[in-house]
């Protein structure tokens, strides 16, 4: 399962600053790195006048533009999206998504603390995974200096990275990714195999994304 | 299956224009619709020292932003993604995606086509479902003026529309959407769901998303 960690901490502590350094060192090691951003203010990222800012200001709820490097996908939604939604837009291409913010999620977390920064921390040691900061708390979590990317990365890989399961089947149910044992996981993924060899040109099936929606009453 | 449509037509012929009084005609009745821009020179929709752009430079491959009313994800991706892929990114958000451009593709399609940009059309009456012009052409395919964007819209309901299948169930096997037969359909359906009635917490499951990634060699 696809491990996500969320880096909290108050508002300009350092956060995206400490990220930067997070992603270089995984990416450095090799390992294929997303990110989520929450913005709770909302954001304007499409361009007015582009073609693509056109269609939204025309109706359109879900505005993807594609390019041979990179696509991207704007969509309008009605509630806020899951961390785990997110993260199953991105399954199979990375191996951890690193969040910035989303402090109240249940996600294991570091929180980013500087002393000019003045209070309390926002998170319980019980929540933390690690405490990146400029002086020494008295916590019983692994604390590292704001510069340790290294350090931070060496226990993400020890925690998440190199004990992963590869990330075979995949299933959200209602916004929630299932955690799933050895198990449930064949079983789903060879009864689903096996119900594809019967449908044409779906015998050689690799990659398979089945979309099962309520259909109300 | 959620019906893909794609506006062709030369460069500078007008294509967003008319995309845009269709998308207004079609959410004023009621559809929704979503939209995808090809862009082949790449784009640059992120913003130079926003957080995500900094992720983005440091190494994230798929960088999503998520706010109350809108979710953006940028992916880096090494092949072209697929229509049907993007489609299904939205799949049971829209009832219809139009796309601007994609004219190598196999989907159904309308060109745009005007006096002042001369030459010949780019599609053969065979792959046309309708041609949007300000002259009449010698070809046996529904024509419509620049601004008749109700006429088109007449189209693609009785086309595509009123007689849309419930989008109960998508199926993308290596990037490519699989048209289902209701057989298929409801055993894909009744099975994983039977299955899933097996698993803690996902008996009362509505929406489902299963991933099958290739485990490789």
């Amino acid at each position: 399962m696809l491990p996500i960690v969320c880096v909290v901490g108050k508002s300009n502590v350092g956060k995206t600053t400490f990220l930067e350094k997070l992603i270089a060192e995984l990416t450095g090691r090799g390992w294929r790195v997303g990110t989520i951003k929450h913005d709770a203010h909302g954001f304007d990222i499409d361009k007015p006048g582009k073609d693509s800012w056109r269609h939204a200001q025309a109706g359109s709820r879900a505005v993807a533009i594609s390019s041979p490097d990179k696509v991207a996908l704007i969509r309008r939604v009605s509630r806020e999206v899951t961390l785990d939604e997110l993260a199953t837009l991105v399954a199979g291409e990375v191996d951890i998504v690193l969040s910035e913010g989303y402090k109240r999620s249940d996600k294991p977390k570091i929180e980013i603390s500087r002393q000019a920064v003045a209070g309390e921390l926002l998170c319980s040691a019980e929540e933390l995974i690690a405490l990146v900061s400029d002086r020494r708390h008295a916590l019983d979590v692994p604390q590292f200096g704001l510069d340790d990317a290294a350090g931070v990365a060496d226990l993400l890989e020890e925690r998440f990275l190199r004990r992963a399961e590869p990330d075979d089947v995949a299933l959200l149910v209602d916004g929630r990714c299932v955690v799933l044992k050895p198990f449930a996981r064949s079983m789903l993924d060879r009864t689903v195999r096996a119900l594809l060899s019967l449908l044409d040109g779906c015998a050689e099936a690799k990659d398979v994304t089945l979309v099962l929606r309520n259909k109300g009453e």
